[in-house]
């Protein structure tokens, strides 16, 4: 007895006595695989019985090609195994023949990281000791995530299950775009972003970098730029050279984007000579599409730009340069004369052919400057050359077209993050799915992958995390994994194991949420500060353009990003939870008491949830607003209940209860203070069973 | 209805019509006063209705005397204003006769933050504007502080209430030390606790740098110590710099310790001469009292520590210079044939008297060196210096003879951090309470205040904050407010408060638990996870010095902190709910029917946790260990239940009923895996009242 309770302490204690480690390996094979949470899932598996104990000893070696940025990875792959664990790992590297982990690298990568450079990798894991082989860097960092995703507590302490991996990505293009114009976002937010990025083997980081809010570069050429377009919060140059090895550490490429001819009102604060109109220009406060726009047919804009865009190719190495592109609405040159006369003495029938003409003149200039051109799909105009990559934020049907026109493509229509869509849903979107799905295997090959996006109109430091993640692990996923792999129960699952391993590097999307709750409910009881809780977890922001549309003031960069809807996660994981019961409950035609129990339970807190929260309505300005939501979850509650007690007593609902009800679930179905509160489906669907006299049949007794 | 709509949306975003503003004063002073939650409690408070709106407009200008800490401390006001409210302030100053908030400095405080300046302010809010008075900077800090806890959430947006307070500290001394040796606690650790201190108006941080396990400073002159004395775990002298001025800012004096003749291996790696042993020595990797101490008899430990000193002196700027001198057991020096002579032709007695002698020749270097002594209860000796400051451990007893005999004192006893006391039991002990209260006046001007301390046996960077926060807001406000202000339900309350607040600073004390038990947990299901926080709700670790006899192995700094009970709380809120609930309960002779279901909910759900929780254990070692104490739980549940069975039915338990019940609860009042499980002290108590016949007659029908 003394001996199992010290032996199982010096386990948990990450100790193993030498008998205990030689028993691990044996019962093991005997017993069932480890189950692994990877994601994005690898090309090829195989695993075996057994395991790799990972304890206090182990260690890990370089061989083959080295340099520094390797050997920075083996230290943060150790950082972050410790913090998995806890355990504390001895820091000097080990000789090969000794080492936990041997990793060999056939030769380097290229100096600046190329689009499509190879990211393979093989890693296998024996109960003895784990091999990563990669043809370069790119494949070692891919494969030591791997190896951090494989890693759990187990039964005999932590350990990696015995498995053998071939990977490599689908697609060579995956992508994030961080939109830091609209909201400022500093520098430990997006390297936060970055590790996440690493995380999920994502390589590209696209950086909107200005916009009508901001301009968010310093610039020594044209200092004004940042100095009054951006109300001081700009990167440095120097800031942005560290960042972009911050992000070439992690095998990220760094893609910046100048929004233009429109989206450029921040520019114009400082250089209205390079306007359409007439000015005087101001740092934009709304949100939208707006009219002021670069002056196409003015040599000086090609002169300044000439000489910005030199500078920032030289300060952005990536051989691929954003030129934005996207919305113009043309009043701007509508308005101006020498605009109109210009058109018609160059023979440009509309301003599409204006901006057309500008997007040319432009591209010439990132060629120049030794820069292929990414653009929106506005860019994509007849005649431009075949080295310029589309982004589409139309859709497929766009991406195609470029596609079979011989261009290269990636896809941004449907991971546009701040729209609030599920993950399912941003998973179901495929870029060779849809339109893209008739293409030729050779055109199918141009289309390079994809980028999910973070608008971030309503985002700051704060809630930014929560609404990349965990849902970006999904379109890594996506980006990354085969096609077939298209199972959202299996992703939902995985992904919240992900999602906790992320918090590890420092993101935040978990634990922003009590703090922001918090300060909407003040000092509140913990029984007020539950029911706000209770309600938080049910209720999702209005979905893509509402929150504009339904604004209750016209929303600015001012405006504080307080309100309970910047608090609430963009995909309830309680809701879907609800939801999926409801389905199992309905499936087993209404028979099964277990689950009948659990909705029961859940229902009964959300019918007498009001009640708690209401005075805390009283005393915040903060939960006023959500009153009403709060009533409507009760309401929900309580129909779910009786709904529950119909089918329970085998009687259905009467027409005129069946209808009341009815007309209840409708009214909380509506959003109220931009909230959509989600259980109120599924309650339908519970209510519309118990209106119907075979659809559920009482339990046999 | 629309108006009003709007007008709530203005409002609740931060931005008052004016009609609004005007409309809010007036109601206002109808109304009952707003709750305040300041802690420390200010010495003289008069509240007034109505409040002072907090929004976009704030302004602080700073009047009278200016220096840039004013500066800084306003502009880390405003970060920490944003904090708490997410509003958007903007960054310029504004000139008094506007500004919302207006600060009068009369003049500078010492360039070096003297023992005793004075730190007191008065603050005046009222429905207009506020203004603040103090001194000197130090007052300005204090006061800026209370203002931020002043500010709350209200059914009209933020607010400070109307109030007037004049304030200043009780103690002039008000410490928390940090030993940073026995785990190495990185410098972004320390300067977020350095913030939580300022939050409460603390005012020395107490640095123990050098100790068996660990010399964390660099010195230039003697470079061994922490080349070979710390595994490269420490300051360089320009981060101490910088840190102490990062203190200064708050009006936080740094007092180092340098702890000798013990407490003292790791210099010995370096500088072995410097022993009164053999040697070899080195890093000492586990707890306790070791037997290495200095050789008091050498005249080159002097000429050491004379150099030594000098470079330190120069490096930490306060007028105090801590010597340690605790827990010499003497063992060394018994065994040094030199040393016993040297005893002998001394004259000294024995090791206490060699101890003195010692404790003389350094204070006299210290001195020298331009700096008065602290030290451990060990350095009071007949004769030394009146500027010696004694810090005790030992207690009130000897806290009191210091003061008797003339001497400055501060209190540790009562404060340790690391024994896992509640916070009312720090509370409750007062520095001049027990045989302190005995004291003259003039003798109790001697008792300078006192000092939490953080022993770090069992924190590390991811839990230290937890150890630290909230209990550490108790001590402060001990040392800051009126003798008076003792009682421990108002403090609980307020300490919940300021415990949220202090997370906007960045410390760690809440958020790190999810992770610690997502770690355990591994990739747990919803509801294993639920059971297993369940649990970690309701247990502590074992109490003082428990930890170290019951443990599994040995303990050592190698040992990773990732068990439980590194995990779970130090004082369990949920415990303590329990208990009051079970008071109240049998305080109202079990007649109160909403508190028995509050009870009966509670039971039931523990009685059931271990059901859930179970199959986890199989699948983590880390959950394995608390198995026992999973079932303990679920068997309080259970007992609980019965016995509020037997009070409902007014049948008192038969005696062999309540011995099996009393057998049960014995058994799980023993800790298990060093946890303490708190419920089983209340389920106890209504076991015997379930026992009596008449204690708890069934309520009335």
């Amino acid at each position: 007895m003394k001996f199992v309770a010290a032996n199982l302490a010096l386990r948990l204690l990450g100790i193993v006595p030498f008998l205990a480690l030689a028993a691990f390996a044996s019962p093991s094979s005997a017993q069932t695989l480890l189950p692994l949470n990877l994601m994005p899932q690898p090309a090829n598996i195989k695993q075996a019985p057994g395991a790799l104990r990972i304890d206090a000893n182990f260690t890990i070696a370089l061989t083959g090609h080295t340099e520094p940025r390797l050997q920075r990875a083996s230290e943060r792959f150790l950082t972050q195994l410790h913090r998995q664990t806890a355990l504390l790992f001895a820091k000097t590297s080990s000789d090969a023949a000794k080492a936990t982990l041997v990793v060999h690298t056939d030769h380097a990568s290229k100096e600046i990281q190329e689009l499509g450079e190879d990211e393979s990798y093989t890693l296998e894991v024996t109960p003895t000791g784990a091999k990563l082989n990669a043809a370069n860097p790119l494949g070692v960092l891919r494969a030591l995530q791997t190896f951090l995703q494989l890693v759990e507590v187990t039964p005999d302490g932590f350990a990696a299950p015995a498995i053998a991996i071939q990977d490599h990505p689908r697609f060579a293009w995956r992508g994030l775009m961080i939109d830091v114009s609209r909201h400022f976002i500093p520098l430990d937010v997006l390297k936060r972003n970055l590790d996440g990025m690493e995380a999920v083997k994502m390589n590209v980081f696209h950086w909107h970098l200005s916009e009508n809010q901001g301009f968010r570069v310093e610039s020594k050429k044209f200092p004004k730029l940042h100095e009054l377009g951006s109300d001081g919060l700009y990167y440095t140059q120097e800031e942005i050279r560290d960042f972009i090895i911050y992000a070439r550490d992690r095998g990220i490429r760094v893609v910046p984007e100048f929004d233009m001819p429109g989206h450029s009102t921040a520019w114009f604060v400082g250089y209205p000579e390079l306007a359409s109109g007439s000015g005087p220009y101001s740092v934009e406060r709304k949100w939208g599409i707006f009219d002021p726009a670069m002056d196409p047919t003015s040599e000086n804009t090609y002169k300044f730009l000439d000489e910005l865009i030199a500078e920032m190719a030289k300060l952005f190495p990536d051989s691929y340069f954003h030129i934005g592109g996207d919305e113009v609405n043309g009043k701007e040159w509508d308005a101006n004369k020498k605009i109109q006369d210009f058109k018609k003495s160059h023979n440009l029938k509309n301003n599409e052919d204006l901006q057309a003409y500008f997007s040319q003149r432009v591209q010439k200039l990132v060629t120049k400057h030794g820069k292929a051109v990414v653009g929106w799909d506005e860019v994509f105009i007849p005649g431009v050359p075949k080295d310029i990559v589309i982004q589409s934020w139309r859709g497929q049907q766009s991406l195609a077209a470029a596609g079979q026109q011989g261009y290269h493509g990636i896809l941004s229509n449907g991971y546009y993050l701040d729209l609030g869509w599920s993950a399912a849903r941003h998973y179901a979107v495929d870029p060779l799915s849809g339109p893209a799905a008739g293409l030729t295997d050779d055109q199918k090959k141009l289309i390079l992958g994809g980028e999910s996006c973070m608008w971030s109109e309503y985002v700051d430091p704060e809630n930014i995390d929560s609404r990349i993640w965990p849902r970006n692990a999904a379109i890594a996923e996506r980006f990354w994994s085969a096609q077939s792999v298209s199972d959202s129960s299996s992703m939902y699952l995985r992904m919240s194991v992900i999602s906790e391993k992320l918090e590890w590097l420092g993101l935040t999307h978990r634990t922003y949420q009590r703090k922001m709750l918090q300060r909407i409910a003040g000092s509140a009881s913990p029984e007020e500060f539950a029911a706000l809780r209770n309600l938080a977890d049910v209720v999702e922001p209005v979905k893509d353009y509402t929150r504009e549309q339904t604004a209750p003031v016209e929303p600015t960069s001012q405006l504080p990003l307080n309100r309970l809807v910047d608090a609430v996660g963009l995909e309830s994981d309680a809701g879907r939870h609800f939801s999926e019961l409801v389905d199992k409950f309905l499936a087993a035609s209404c028979r099964d008491t277990v689950t009948a129990s659990e909705l029961r339970t859940q229902l009964a807190l959300w019918s007498q949830n009001d009640a708690a929260l209401a005075p805390l309505a009283l005393k915040s300005v903060l939960v006023q607003e959500a009153v009403l939501t709060s009533r409507d979850l009760s309401a929900v509650g309580t129909a779910g209940l009786r709904a529950l007690d119909a089918i329970a007593t085998g009687k259905p609902l009467a027409s005129d209860q069946q209808s009341q009800l009815d007309s209840v679930l409708s009214e909380t179905a509506k959003p109220k203070a931009q909230l959509v509160l989600i259980p109120a489906a599924a309650v339908k669907k519970l209510v519309d069973a118990a209106s119907q006299p075979n659809a559920c049949a009482p339990a046999k007794p």
